[in-house]
């Protein structure tokens, strides 16, 4: 026994006890004959005390002490003079009679604090020191608790979680496979999963109706920012369901969630919105609804040929027309924002934010911009535009005066897609995105497919298993690709303060619908066979209806922890160059061992 | 909704009720105008009844309905007139107003029953049929069940369940590993791991104090019966902790376990022994204590040399010499077991026990007999011993009339080990080892090196951050080989019906102990440092004394199951040469993956 107590949990009711304690030196000052010690364990710091007249012997060990040496230390808890209300241990103090150095250490190569002096290259590499920061330390608890609590709540209805393999099989489509040579089996390789989706389909198949797993699965792709080579993912499916049914158990875990994690309840239904209207209103498949200022379109017309639209949520509008102002003459869609009390935007801020939206990220023309004011309304285009029509317009986008319309104008999708872009930063600008308030929200109704004009061919946007929606099967069935274009997929995402951390579908399990859908997506019989007949075959031996979803582990802990980076919520990251920095992996292997798996290299050395 | 009930859900006092379930159609009978349909999912087993006086529609329906069907029944729960009471449901039936057919079924390879009439191979190939049937799902309920309550339990001890990367580092000691070849890293390889052994020393080291994971581990080796190339570990690591600590703490899970899974209370302490008694009187470091039958030494001498023996358990013993007899005389050493009541073993059983011994596997080179019947002894020896002097030996053996004694002779540690595998089979065959009579078990003070006459070295029996025992430090710090061979490690494993299911240590956590560690195997400091840099350096910014467990889980579960074979615990296992015969995996890459990768193979085609 090391210890009677950690560092976190002695109280004033404790004050008079004989006590051990061990831990990491945290700071060490000296005031007149005495010396205080901070020392820090998982569960907290508590104030250990050498009196000024403590033995010749305490004393020597005390001085040869440094920063987080692991000691052991013995005394009695007393009540102290002057209390600190920061931490919860501040009412007491240990008057130390021994201390035992457990373990030396070399002075650490940045500060154990929430501010560090360490660089992020530094902090990498010892990441075994970084994690000792607070920080780190509570977005792992946070990460477990979620852990914990998810499988409680599911476990609870019944979901049982079933290990699938990670060995498996390289699939031809899709993203890229990490792949592993075997050695018992020359001249094969094994990959690893992008996804458990084809087990938990057979799982679904084998009857197991509820399953999840919190799993790893990889994805060998060029790393953007605050992208992983592997990750987890709380992966679920459910047999028997419909659309319903599974956003209903899902927001049931989420509440759940929020509520024994973050103590955060939430009561109402979480807003549902199809993909057209977040697309028209928000500019985005994943909006962040923390906030308004939603797009509203000056000139559009419905969507036509092979662009997935949403019909119902297409109207004609023209606002902007007549007026030979040749840029919103000749564009295909003009909409704005309406940012709220930004009329006091100066020119140069507005010439920036002209420059923010050309950068080739968000790849707009120009920005116009109209200016609300008390009395009067300034534009970049009010020499084409009387004062009475950009009244009108600003009536129409329920401008107040000291608010401030940005438009944008040009092709229908991208232009909706800068405006979102656009929306997000004047949010955060505005302070609308605070990370302690939480937006759920539902989007759904996703296109089935893409189209593809260099290979003149659909692609499944999901993958070829996901259910047409029950509505759109005549179109489903359409000779006219552009009638087949607009078939909507019964997927869903899950979007939490405009990111999205969960998608799933109702998968097919009528072979008729997925003969068809394989003849959509342009494969042969035999192609069908061959690239998917594993799963094809399952599913001629009674496949159940049955649809899940699975969420972004990752990304779930850093939102709930109020962050959107998502490496330190994760106890052993990568790089963005895919790299373990601390382990320095990977790294060449011995000759011997690409010789027993018969490989060689084909770089030049 | 597809369903307003489940099949295993409904109770009598349900009668009167108009429901729908959804399941698979187990069967079919038909009595004069009736149809019965047993009706299945995860859940159970619903009777399904069509009346003689069923529309023509309803029986059109019926009528094309085969095994594995899956369909939607509508109807009115009854009170079966003649009840069975092997199934929960076995008080109702359901009078069906209505079928539909969700998905039809081709008739499955094989039955699903609890025995079935498919081969392995086949079902193999169809798990997901096979994971259609009860033992299989029996055994994935109880392996879901284990690791929620693993995870329950643990955190409400405060650990934190932590995930480590999966693609790691490849390291030059210890089994193969896997390896992934990087294409953003080129000519570079990840690693996967063994086991996150040293992510969670580092995790200590970083202050997470204590660490749980139920996590996959992966290991390149040339299969035995029941291994599989990835496995899943409980993994766990405490800090500032005695062995005593550690034990009592998963002892404190591994009772729940057995309370919370299979209601089975254990109250005593678990049984303590160390490797050497372990050794002297089970002939096996993980001896099953469901059953005595202790070997019982007849010719021994202490132990000398290289070996580790744990000098305490040794004696010197002769019961055999001075007779003559060469075989025993010539021998290192003689043992044997007495097995209660087989007297009446004929001499051709006992001839047959004689070739089992010396099969290869075991290699005993004969098998002597003493059958001690009420009025006389009757012994293979009789002509070298007088009946006074067996008499003294089956007394020594406290053998009762109607034993029967079975002695080997030879090299110690051999014989030990064949009188072990004896025990074993003899307890087999007297049936005194039953699946659900549960006898844990903690070995400990293993030896902590092992000699290798060839490299004429020590290697770590565990791996080189084992602790020795704090009282064998001396002999560590020896120049005597001879010593240095007797240190025992701070090493313990759990024993649960003679298989091991877990293993650990306290670790090294002081430097100069470390640094001699190295010295015994014989690295220089620059060979440690290449080998171990990476974890040594850690080491150097105030590492806790720590130590912790590791479990293997699909064994754990497999014995909890009462099964010895975990292949049934896996959801998608591999076969013994490491395949997995339904995804056919591992399979050839395209040639364009391999160029990605720079990588060529070097087998002829």
């Amino acid at each position: 026994m090391y210890r009677t107590h950690t560092c976190g949990e002695l109280r004033i009711n404790n004050a008079g006890e004989n006590v051990t304690l061990a831990g990491w030196v945290q700071r060490i000052r000296k005031m007149g004959g005495m010396s205080f010690i901070d020392l820090r364990d998982r569960y907290g710091i508590t104030q250990l005390v050498i009196d000024d007249g403590a033995s010749h012997e305490l004393n020597e060990v005390a001085e040869k002490l440094g920063r987080e040496y692991v000691i052991q230390a013995k005394g009695l808890v007393a009540e102290r003079s002057s209390k600190n209300s920061k931490i919860s241990t501040g009412d007491i103090e240990i008057k130390i009679e021994a201390i035992k150095v457990l373990n030396s250490s070399q002075t650490p190569p940045f500060t154990i604090e929430d501010d560090t002096d360490g660089g992020e290259e530094l902090r990498a590499k010892y990441r075994y020191i970084d994690l000792r920061r607070n920080p780190l330390k509570k977005a792992l608890e946070i990460r477990h608790k979620l852990g914990q609590e998810v499988r409680k709540y599911l476990d609870n209805i019944g979901f049982m979680e079933i290990e699938t393999p990670v060995l498996i099989k390289s699939t031809p489509e899709g993203a890229r496979d990490f792949v592993v040579p075997s050695r018992m089996n020359l001249g094969e390789f094994y990959a690893l999963p992008q996804s458990p989706q084809t087990f938990k389909q057979l799982l679904m198949v084998a009857g197991y109706d509820r399953y999840f797993q919190i799993v790893r699965c990889f994805r060998d792709e060029d790393l953007r920012a605050d992208r992983q080579p592997e990750f987890t993912q709380i992966d679920c499916e459910m047999s028997f369901v419909e659309r319903e049914d599974v956003l209903n158990t899902f927001e049931g875990l989420i509440k759940a969630l929020f509520v024994n994690v973050l103590g955060h309840e939430i009561k109402e239904q979480f807003p549902r919105m199809s993909y057209a209207h977040a697309m028209k209103y928000y500019g985005s498949d994943k909006p962040d609804i923390r906030f308004g200022m939603k797009i509203c379109e000056l000139k559009s017309t419905p969507s036509n040929g092979i662009n997935f639209s949403g019909h119902s949520e297409d109207q004609v509008v023209d606002l902007v027309g007549g007026q030979n102002f040749v840029v919103f003459d000749s564009a295909e869609y003009v909409a704005g924002i309406c940012v709220e009390g930004a009329a006091s935007y100066t020119r140069k801020q507005i010439d920036q934010l002209t420059e923010w939206v050309k950068r080739p990220q968000i790849g707009a023309k120009g920005l116009v911009y109209i200016r609300v004011e008390e009395q009067k309304i300034k534009s970049s285009v009010d020499k084409f535009y009387p004062a009475g029509h950009l009244e009108k317009i600003a009536t129409e986008m329920e401008a107040k005066p000291g608010d401030l319309i940005l438009i944008l104008a040009g092709d229908k999708r991208k232009t909706q897609e800068a405006l979102g872009t656009l929306r997000i930063e004047m949010g955060n600008r505005l302070g609308l995105r605070k990370n302690d308030n939480f937006a759920p929200l539902w989007v759904y109704d996703f296109p089935l497919l893409e189209w593809d004009s260099e290979t003149q061919r659909f692609y499944a946007m999901h993958h070829p298993f996901t259910a047409p929606k029950p509505e759109d099967m005549e179109k489903f069935y359409s000779n006219n690709r552009d009638h087949i274009a607009q078939v909507a997929a019964n997927a869903y995402d899950f979007v939490l303060n405009g990111t999205e951390i969960g998608g799933g579908s109702i998968r097919i399990h009528d072979a008729t619908i997925q003969k068809r859908m394989f003849e959509v997506l342009g494969f042969s019989d035999q192609e069908a066979e061959s690239k998917f007949g594993f799963i094809i075959n399952a599913f001629k031996f009674g496949a159940p209806p049955h649809g899940g979803i699975a969420f972004g582990f990752d990304r779930f802990c850093a939102l709930f922890g109020g962050q959107e980076t998502i490496r330190d919520y994760i106890a052993f990251p990568k790089n963005n160059a895919g790299r373990d920095v601390m382990l320095d992996a990977p790294s060449p292997i011995d000759d011997s061992q690409m010789e027993e798996l018969f490989l060689k290299s084909t770089l030049k050395k």
